[in-house]
């Protein structure tokens, strides 16, 4: 479900048009014959599309006169005016609600935080509410209006729906969240995956920007990984992509919430390894900041458990690489807090796993806060925005 | 490398040309109006497109008079002159080169084969000289020139280069068949990895038509699988995509020849279930006939091979699932002459491992023989001669 209180439309009618906004959005100034060779479009459609966003402020042009020799008249570059828009974008976690302003170029204007105490759907689409509410009071002061809402959550998430099927950790089962976060806020609102928002925020403006065939693969709570295939982001026929937390490594492995064993969660999720470290070393761990304390203090059992963790994502990542090989992997997610203690059996075991040259694949790391993640949920609503509606 | 013995060349220089053409070879007659529809493009597009198709005489345009009313003038066909040019696809077993000369629409005219006795490159070319040669005589009666030769071969192909990199069946390494091929024979040649080219064949005329997310896995001496996501057949950015008989489902399982252990090729691969049944019976068992006879009569260490290898293909097939999403998985190869020995463990590993929705795939069989890769040899080479060259 998306808006059904839209203030403001833009005025694109057809693929062809935010394409060319995306690639000027992501790429930043554009001569419009660059704009056309890097979206793949002649240069008299994106003549055709770039009009009526000239005209209703969502692009600007200027001369690009930036120390060039004046030979024949100077190409105009196209850039994405920000200050034309405003969007929000939101994180939720289990212990905090994170909510980003956005101008129109993704940049972040502002981040705000709600600790979350309760984490029933009225509780967090109050601190929703009370965060959007707060943000756009602020941004009267940027005068621009604020054209949508977007939510990224964890788990099984409905995008055309705007319903969150089912998110563990919230223990939220068929929330209609774009439906009620709408109502109480009274902006378009699009629900997403939380890692598929970061990969389209790590698409348009991270290390993601300019491949058409790319991985996110977030470690913590839970395993996620978001896929990005021929450019665009695989979603799935049943709504189901990119769980790299339940392939299975290991039949003999831990039995994980799904239902199977050895799932890559299963052993590297961060209730996994606090298991373990409980199990190994017979203490009582509070949670992953506690395994991780024993782990750098040398603790045998709790470095092995990261050990463990760490081959299990390596694994997982090369079966990725095996199977669409991207290239480029980027791992991020909080469980990168205790990266030094992974990083080196994540490496091994991928460079075993990694079949031929799917090995060359470039595995990098990137440490992005949850504000980034709620970027991304802005990104989303700004995707909303400038897509089309599918006719029929 | 592709041709460098062009006798005549396609009449497009745009990717939407080609598109066009694909979408009309592969559902058959259609309005321009349903063939923009399909293609994602304008009717204005399709015009354009057509008009030296048309002339050229690859595409034919008739009156639909097909029992509907005339009311007002009657939309027109278009459709793929089969007729007017002629293909040849080749697979390359360890047993046997078979190929097929097809009509433009991969219609199979003819079909020959001679076995392998001798795999090195120069035994081989010969077999495929032979057989191209003997085809292009008989093709005299059918008044079409033949434009292309495809060959698919298994392993690391680089298509792009026309170089097979490593062909571990056949112990090929960076045999350059692309350029060898067109100086034996005198045509443009296109090199393919088998799997991919049989994934082309099913989705222009197959089990793929009209989805845009699928995948066929093979079942045989090795474990292939060939994706297609967004519509297009993924290739991998350094030529590796699809490896699911390299995707580890048991780190204690046996030694693959790929260096790791617990591959699902390693464990129902046909050289796999031959040497399990040879363990767990102590038999001398030739090849896969004889292992399949003795799980057929009911050999109790023989069935538990098929199982377990039945069981690391669901399992593989569940990873794709998990990670891509497809709408169908087809699976077929060889293997398929001994699927009732392990069909029951696909389904059920596949079932248990699969996440969520992801279960709703269509996992589904289809027997296709060898003429069938060969012909998806020939539908690489069709692709190849109607798609532009990349230009710079
Ligand atoms: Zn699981
Ligand atoms: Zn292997």
């Amino acid at each position: 479900m998306r808006s059904t209180t839209r203030g403001e439309t833009f005025p694109v009618s057809t693929p062809a048009a935010s394409q060319i906004f995306t690639t000027v959005l992501s790429h930043g100034p554009l001569t419009r014959l660059e704009a056309a060779r890097r979206a793949g479009l002649s240069p008299a459609a994106v003549t055709k599309a770039v009009r009526p966003l000239l005209a209703a402020g969502y692009l600007a042009e200027d001369a690009d006169d930036g120390g060039r020799p004046a030979l024949g008249r100077p190409a105009n570059l196209v850039r994405v005016d920000g200050g034309r828009a405003l969007f929000i974008g939101v994180k939720v976690t289990g212990d905090a609600v994170i909510a980003v302003l956005t101008d129109l170029c993704c940049r972040i204007r502002l981040a705000r935080r709600l600790p979350v105490t309760d984490r029933a759907v009225r509780a967090v689409l109050t601190s929703i509410a009370e965060l959007t509410h707060g943000l756009r009071v602020e941004a009267e002061d940027f005068g621009a209006p604020v054209l949508g809402l977007g939510i990224a959550v964890s788990g099984d998430v409905d995008r055309a729906e705007g319903v969150a099927r089912y998110s563990p950790f919230l223990d939220w089962r068929g929330v209609p969240l774009a439906e009620l976060a709408s109502l109480t806020t009274g902006l378009p609102v699009v629900v997403e995956n939380d890692v598929r928002a970061l990969t389209v925020a790590e698409q348009w403006f991270g290390a993601g920007v300019g491949l058409s065939d790319f991985a996110v693969v977030t470690v913590g709570a839970g395993i996620g990984c978001g896929l990005v295939v021929h450019g665009r982001l695989v979603a799935g026929a049943h709504g189901v992509a990119g769980e790299i937390g339940h392939v299975a490594v290991d039949p003999a492995g831990p039995l994980c919430h799904c239902g199977n064993r050895g799932c890559v969660e299963a052993i590297a999720g961060d209730a996994a390894i606090v298991a373990r470290v409980r199990q190994v070393t017979g203490r009582q761990v509070a949670g992953p900041a506690e395994a991780a304390a024993l782990a750098h203090a040398g603790v045998a059992g709790a470095r092995e458990a990261y050990a463990r963790a760490g081959e299990a994502i390596g694994r997982g990542i090369a079966t990725v690489a095996n199977l669409f090989g991207p290239e480029r992997v980027i791992i991020s997610g909080e469980g990168l807090a205790a990266h030094d203690l992974f990083a080196g059996h994540i490496r091994d075991a991928f460079t075993a796993a990694a079949f031929g040259s799917a090995a060359r694949c470039d595995v990098q790391t990137r440490p992005l806060p949850f504000e980034e993640w709620a970027r991304g949920a802005a990104a989303t609503a700004i995707h909303s925005f400038i897509t089309p509606t599918p006719q029929g």
